[in-house]
């Protein structure tokens, strides 16, 4: 497959060979961060609790290398030549891997070796510092190193790009092209659609029955179920692997070589099942990667928004849709005898679609209020990195928000403020990929349905089969990773319409409204 | 710990500072080699079949990149500053540390990239070839295959030491500081030793009962079996895994991350069992060595033929004894209730203990005959090496050799010149290391046992505590490594001399007339 989005563009171009000896480095380097994808499932899957120091040193090793290729001076004059180059002519997909090995090429020599030096240090520190503060639940604590990061970060911005807002240089790296001044505007009409259905599905809402999904299950039991699920979805065994590790994730070293895991719980059904979902949707994002443009930054996913987007369609917008859940049923009543047997999949569907309001935790959040949780993390982390607010404000206004947002207040630092581990990682600009994962989910879903109009019967029989195949082909494949410079832009291109939140909010008041008789 | 062996000469030499930069570069060599054990581990047991080609990827980056640190010039600058300086006062271990980088540094330099290359494109070519002709069994179609390896070997011996003999160059890769020309008077020794046992054997002996351990076994329950039988010699599951694999090895990223595998068929309990105490003893090795020492070249093991001595020690000198029998036979009783329980351990350690003089492959030789299975071997491949003989005349003198030593001839070549891989890969020098394991094991197993007064009680009792730690002290930690420059100097440290067959050939007379009641 050799698709280019412009055809009349294509063209050798005359610098073919500066292409061809690029690649040639952006492939070593690829093939290094996947032998450091490795070492990181290895790490939380199977790795003798013995061995973190010497792993340690062998991450340590791969990071300088990964450093060191990355910021070779042989790709800055590769790369300015072919950008002196490329308005003579070249197809699409050459034009976005030069893209964006500039941006990273940019970004990695911007960073001076001290302030790296610094970053890493500090972020052992911050994170065990985090650690004894969420123990103790005293934010303050933890603020002296939070202070430092906000530092560390501005300082990071401003070498990468000292004439764009900081919180923006810092958001390029999660989703690239989305700017604060969008998001402010994507959150606020979200919030103000989702704070008032919040309201009154707490003020009039019938909450679903969930009580007889309660119990304990086997959790090799459930490690079978789901696999077979995950199998059902599309996961393929021959590029990848199901293992079971603490904390559920999906990565490996390659897209034929995608190691995902899930973890299960005795007291708890529905949260391996939810995971497998998710985890499968990243899943299937790596194992479709388009490999003609295999080593290449264009192949490489368009963002972390849009990598969410995968796991959440499957997740949110498939599992908990009524078809799988007539899909599920039987399958859970099989593998758990001991769950009523008269239950419907309606009565599935409803369970599933629990709406807590009252959650402190956004881990344990439902769709209906994530967003609600992202949003707040979102205008406290931009603010604090504007400078608009200081550290210390943090816990105040954190609880202040929660009570507008949510409707309820945390008792302590531990279950408010100090929950997440990100911030402690530095990581301000992640959070909204959470949220922004959910919309284009929504969004893609809705484009999706329209082409596949058996979908609803399918999926109840459990055949997924075309919705994957329509994913490959749209999102992983023809419109291959990094292609766009924007979410937008993709967007644009398979649904029609660059982001749009309506499509999300729609879908959320017309669901509940429904399920909860409002 | 910090032993000096000479105590005298301990001093901090002026180059520390040389030496202190040589390390951290020998350190993150041994990094990346580390990583490139746990990927061949993982490729070797977890990686999904469709990841080859992006692992071939990898490896080869990797390969290339360690390739490019090992002949780093400045390496070379800093060797060359620290041999003019060390004469002035350095303990024994750093003096090691630089010999052994010197000698890899040379080797890895002298090599020319071209030479490199063609023996990589070699390696595949010829192995695909042995494969076809192995199937075919017809060594005329591998013979053009084997004559180019045999002038690439001699291409790189002239490269890394023209003054040497072409096979001493080859065969110092395996067990530094060996010569063919004490290899010779070695084995002549042997032969001598062993031909006329056999003989004895085969004509006066009577064979043990083996028919009563035959059968089928469950491969859950031997793997259990097996499992407890490594931790209970002293595989620490803090620093490695044990797993399952087609081809059982010992491997990993580091000697706190051990990565050992077994493998067990249904139709053979030996197999599985002898295989696990095997790769139990190189298990012990790895996770012995000294941390003192770590990422220095001075830690590595010394030499294949010493570690092999490490799991021939357990697998034969102890795991092949009275007492394993004495520990054994209750816990495989216990596992398989088929087996007629009025058994004793004396009938298992006869039945353990069958020679069989007719078998043909190497792979399935007991300790007897093993030892000419590598002669022959040895004779062939280095004769073929320094020309006294042609690639033509192998299948001919393989048969007269198997007749002449063993007392049985291949009726075709894949029973024959053709059965093992190690040709394909062009390797010259490595046969000979798996009988020089045997000859140290035996010679290392009498002085622990002298050490050891009650060995025979404890091991019958299931405890090996003091046997590992005495190789623990001995051969991996305070004999550090590659200490010595030669397998002789360590075995004259530990033992009191220097390599002598004769004390292997005496175990294997008294053991075997014994059990065949000559």
């Amino acid at each position: 497959m050799a698709t280019a989005v412009t055809p009349g563009e294509v063209a050798i171009a005359p610098s073919s060979k500066a292409f061809t000896a690029l690649s040639e480095k952006l492939k070593e380097i690829q093939a290094f961060s996947g032998i450091s994808g490795l070492l990181g499932w290895d790490e939380m899957v199977m790795m003798p609790a013995g061995a973190a120091g010497s792993r340690g040193a062998q991450k340590s090793a791969l990071a300088g290398l990964l450093h060191e290729r990355k910021s070779d001076p042989a790709i800055g004059e590769l790369l300015e030549q072919l950008q002196r180059e490329e308005g003579q002519g070249a197809d699409a997909f050459r034009a976005a891997a030069v893209r964006e090995a500039a941006r990273e090429y940019r970004k990695v020599t911007a960073v001076t070796k001290d302030l790296a030096k610094r970053e890493a240090e500090h972020e052992t520190e911050a994170y065990q510092t985090w650690v004894k503060a969420r123990q103790a639940s005293n934010f303050s604590l933890f603020a002296p190193a939070l202070e430092k990061w906000v530092a560390l970060r501005r300082e990071r911005a401003a070498l990468i790009d000292p004439g764009k807002p900081v919180y923006d240089v810092l958001l390029d790296d999660y989703q690239p092209g989305l700017t604060s001044a969008r998001l402010d505007s994507i959150f606020d009409q979200v919030k103000a659609g989702l704070v008032p259905l919040l309201a009154d599905l707490r003020a009039r809402g019938t909450p679903p029955d969930t009580a007889w999904l309660k119990g304990e299950f086997d959790t090799d039991a459930q490690a079978a179920l789901c696999r077979e699920i995950a199998l059902t979805l599309g996961f393929d065994l021959e590029k990848g692997r199901l293992d079971v590790s603490v904390h559920p994730f999906t990565g490996g070293a390659h897209p034929t070589d995608v190691r995902m895991t899930t973890r299960f719980k005795k007291d708890s059904l529905l949260e391996g099942l939810t995971g497998t979902v998710h985890e499968t949707g990243h899943a299937l994002y790596e194992q479709g990667r388009n490999l003609e443009y295999d080593g290449l930054p264009v192949n490489e996913a368009a963002g972390m928004g849009v990598h969410e987007s995968q796991s959440l369609l499957w997740e949110r917008m498939v599992g908990l849709g009524r078809p799988f859940a007539a899909y599920l049923l039987p399958k859970i009543k099989a593998a758990f005898p001991q769950l009523p047997q008269d239950r419907t999949a309606e009565d599935l569907y409803r369970a599933v679609n629990e709406v807590l309001p009252r959650s402190l935790i956004r881990v344990e959040a439902d769709e209906v209020t994530y967003p609600l949780h992202i949003i707040l993390r979102y205008e406290l982390e931009s603010e604090l990195v504007r400078g608009d607010i200081s550290v210390d404000q943090l816990p105040e206004l954190w609880n202040k928000k929660m009570k507008e947002y949510l409707g309820v207040e945390p008792e302590s630092d531990a279950q408010g403020v100090l929950q997440d581990v990100h911030w402690s990682y530095g990581l301000f600009g992640y959070f909204p990929t959470y949220s922004l994962g959910a919309m284009m989910a929504a969004q893609i879903f809705e484009a999706a349905r329209k082409d596949l109009p058996d979908f609803e019967a399918e999926a109840a029989a459990g055949n997924f089969s075309k919705l994957k195949a329509w994913l490959n082909k749209n999102i992983h494949q023809v419109e291959v990773g990094s292609l766009y410079p924007s979410a937008d832009e993709l967007l644009e291109k398979v649904t029609g319409s660059p982001l749009d939140p309506s499509i999300l909010l729609e879908h959320l008041k017309s669901k509940y409204s429904e399920l909860y008789g409002l």
